[in-house]
């Protein structure tokens, strides 16, 4: 009878154990599991702090007795696994003090990561909780029930924009510390300026660009000092700077390692020892546009992952293909979502890529509550093929991120997505819907017919006395604001004003979302002007959605 | 000077307008609209009927002032081409009486489609309706205001559907009459079950399998009698039997038709006459899925061809590819959409092909709201290939049809489903989204480790004695009601009581949404038993979203 002993029970080994067992009945199948709780859904923790989510009961996905009863898997809570001997097959695994030894046939590694904790003054204060298990967010929520606390979550990334969002609707004063410029540093900078905007319209304090440099209180904490020296009152402090993969035990065993630190895997998730398997944040496997090992620390990888492991280490077959980060957050209204490489990354993997941005609203504009929002592309140079998009908006977000992953999946090209027949009722879409759009505009570019700017772009040409930037909005769009320098001709008046245009002059156009500015482009380039248009328009330029 | 006419200015005439300027500034350009209004959101009518959209003036997307001041675009409006002479390359105009000819050098024809006025009696009086024009939107609402009304919608397609809906949502007192067994008739038939009892919650008066035989009153409508003899009291009575491609222009110039109809065009829209361009409702064109020519009289195909057929008149190049019958319509809380090939015109179009259903929630089961949504895959056999997916629910219906039908259109099989990387957090999805779970159970189905019988195939297998249905759902739920001729096995004592079980039995196991079932399936086949599963479960069978 073969023998499966998984090290960590939350996404992967999880669903490594239920997939072996649907492969294969027979096999005895343990799980080994260092905290108190099998199977939760991490994810649903921020939701459970902010009461969102009653009950953290909810968030036990499958409990050991269910374990038992359905899968006939053994799940051992507070046993640690603290020594693999690769050569004889055998674990080591720790329970109150307690060593034991334990033989496998096969060995699924699924520890999965563990929350940074810097080395500051005060990190040992007892009201200093990180947001990772059950018992954290136990702790944390009964800290704040019918308290008047006041929060510091320290870090801006998925966890942190998280909580302290939910912490802000719970109505509790909550200060969010990043030391990096802006928050959620996985997007591109220019996409997160909602995500800020909306954080603070919750009455979340931003410190952007201060890192912590320590906890203050004698017995509890009272306060955070930032390296600036600036002094913010807390009565708890929520640590959110990152997760690190829990790496020792593949490391004592040997195994391989990728180029991200993360343990080499196949796409069955073997390892370099053909009997250990591993699944999920501690593994580096395919990323699917760079076609490089990397990690991909996030829940969906370690489902299909821990699911591929399971098979084959029970004997079936079954592979996993990569990943290409895709991730969603939501604060407050606001929605922000990537998949693919972002542009910096595009470019640190040396690929020759243009970014392009289209503002567009969610459904038919005649139709009650369209919602703007700002899709921007990554695209690769010559060959159109679409290598990332990120999203930020309101509703319908998710649903134009998946189709963009979808497209990223399948190597379409910003050709191929123009094309794409999506649905389409008023309340659900355009006949373009902004998808389409966004791939119109960026197929235009590769063909040449729309010669466009970014923001960042034009903020370098505005030194340039050789441009001149043209607001074509109607004149009481451009008397409510715009951008510096541009003069106002509406594009309905474009054609019996061109003679007032110099053709030794470079021209940059822009309307409110970029479609007025690029006709405008059109005609202007089509009457022998150098013009551009600025992509996604004002509204791209401000990030207003 | 090239001279582009353009008959038709809806959805297809004004995009081939406005990208013929895009493309050629010096052309002169001229539609010519049979009606009273240009590029009007027709799909939007019935919502501004019900009063969701509430001003007409929001469907008119471009206007005649707009069309010149914009793009120089001359519209003539209350302007029908009546005969095309291709040798000579003029056009005759009828306006007000008056015929004149007019000379192209490039013809796009875009007239689209006419409602169809079955030749019944009464059909004449006054408060008979179609939903096609702003004109008929006006007239409908214009009744409608201020008086009560009954009103019977005839013909249950997209557009009988969404306007009984807006209707009743209105507090208009409406009945529906199909002469097919079933709404909604280009979906499958089990999938509309859903539809059809939210129709009725709405109050809508269903009245199916019989067709109208006459509109009873004398000078002004007073009711509708149908084939089987039933009179129904109406004030008013909207036609929705269908929609005719205004094909006579076509025709009577010798254009190439194809197999459905429609004008034969290129990846180009050109027709069998070279300085001929057809686009919209009216051509036949690549079929994504079979390959084939068809007709795909939908809003984004109108779009996406009149762009095409724009481009290359003016000179340009742009290709169309062809659309897949994606669709999608909202029904009180209920949204029903489709892509690519229905389970029927799989069959029909001689594919090989099987369906699996998934009964899946929108977002994390912990999160609060999560709502059951029911999806079909049409796979073809041995390759996995999705040729076509169909879904019914609530919230997040749009968004799993949208990446099915970039699936589709990448040629994905339900092996490349499994693997998509989806946006994930609690309040969007689950780590293994809707449309995952669907990949893994056909993909499980093709490689054989998911053995699955739908709901037609059960009933079937009911009247045969060799087969026994387990319900393997808690005995709580069993005594909630269950499928005639069960026994109650909860999944956690199967392997306990797998003793009672009949090798010479053929088992089919069911639960509420068919992953207790496949769990159950799966340890009965590694017992060596004959089982399978209940595609979908029980909300599958009775289609409970």
């Amino acid at each position: 009878m073969m023998r499966i002993l998984i090290a960590g029970g939350v996404a992967a080994g999880a669903s490594a154990a239920a997939k072996a067992r649907r492969t294969n009945e027979d096999a005895e199948i343990i799980i080994f599991e260092k905290g108190k709780y099998v199977s939760f859904a991490n994810c649903g923790l921020p939701y459970f702090i902010g009461g969102e989510v009653p009950e953290l009961d909810d968030l036990l996905l499958v409990t050991v007795k269910l374990f038992q009863e359905r899968f006939r898997i053994e799940v051992r809570l507070e046993h640690e696994v603290v020594n693999i001997d690769p050569a004889g097959k055998t674990i080591l695994v720790a329970h109150g003090g307690v060593v034991t030894r334990e033989s496998y046939d096969k060995l699924i590694l699924a520890t999965g990561c563990a929350p940074v904790i810097p080395p500051v003054p005060g990190a040992e204060l007892p009201e200093v909780h990180t947001v990772s298990t059950i018992t954290d967010a136990q702790s944390i929520a009964g800290e704040l029930d019918g308290a008047q606390k006041q929060v510091v979550v320290v870090g801006g990334g998925f966890i942190g924009v998280e909580t302290a969002e939910c912490l802000a609707k719970r109505g509790v004063p909550t200060t969010l510390v990043e030391a990096q410029a802006h928050v959620l540093t996985n997007f591109d900078p220019d996409m997160v300026a909602p995500v800020e905007r909306q954080l603070k319209r919750l009455g979340v304090k931003l410190r952007l660009k201060k890192g912590l440099s320590g906890i203050t209180g004698s017995g509890k904490v009272e306060g955070v000092t930032l390296e600036d020296g600036t002094a913010i009152a807390a009565d708890m402090v929520i640590m959110a700077v990152g997760m690190r993969p829990v790496m020792s035990l593949a490391k004592e065993a040997g195994l391989a390692l990728g180029p991200d630190g993360g343990i080499l895997t196949d796409d069955r998730m073997q390892t370099s020892q053909p009997d250990i398997y591993a699944a999920g944040d501690i593994t580096d496997s395919l990323d699917l546009v760079t076609g490089r090992q990397a990690r991909n620390p996030l829940a969906g990888s370690a489902n299909k992952q821990g699911r591929t492991a399971g098979a084959c280490a029970a004997g079936g077959e079954l592979s996993y293909r990569g990943a290409q980060g895709t991730a969603i957050v939501r604060v407050g209204e606001i929605t922000i979502a990537r998949t693919g490489l972002g542009e910096a990354a595009a470019r640190e993997a040396g690929l020759n890529c243009f970014v392009s941005y289209t503002s567009t609203r969610n459904h038919a504009s005649f139709y009650p509550n369209a919602q703007y929002m700002i899709l921007k592309l990554v695209v690769e140079e010559q060959t159109g093929r679409l290598l990332g998009a990120q999203a930020v908006g309101r509703e319908g977000v998710d649903k134009r991120i998946d189709v963009l992953a979808a497209a990223v999946y399948a190597r379409m090209s910003v050709f191929d997505l123009e094309q794409l027949d999506l649905a389409y009722a008023p309340p659900f879409s355009a006949a373009r819907d902004p998808v389409l759009m966004a791939g119109m505009a960026a197929a235009n570019i590769v063909r040449g017919v729309n010669r466009s700017v970014t923001t960042a772009q034009l903020r370098e040409l505005q030194k340039d006395d050789s441009y001149q930037i043209i607001d074509v909005r109607r004149s009481d769009e451009f008397l409510c604001g715009g951008i510096r320098g541009a003069v106002n001709i509406p594009i309905d008046q474009l054609r019996e004003r061109v003679g007032e245009l110099d053709r030794s002059k470079k021209y940059i156009l822009y309307c409110s979302e970029g479609y007025r500015s690029y006709l405008a482009g059109r005609l202007l380039t089509l009457l022998g002007y150098d013009a551009a248009n600025l992509s996604g328009g004002y509204r791209a330029y401000t990030m207003d959605v």
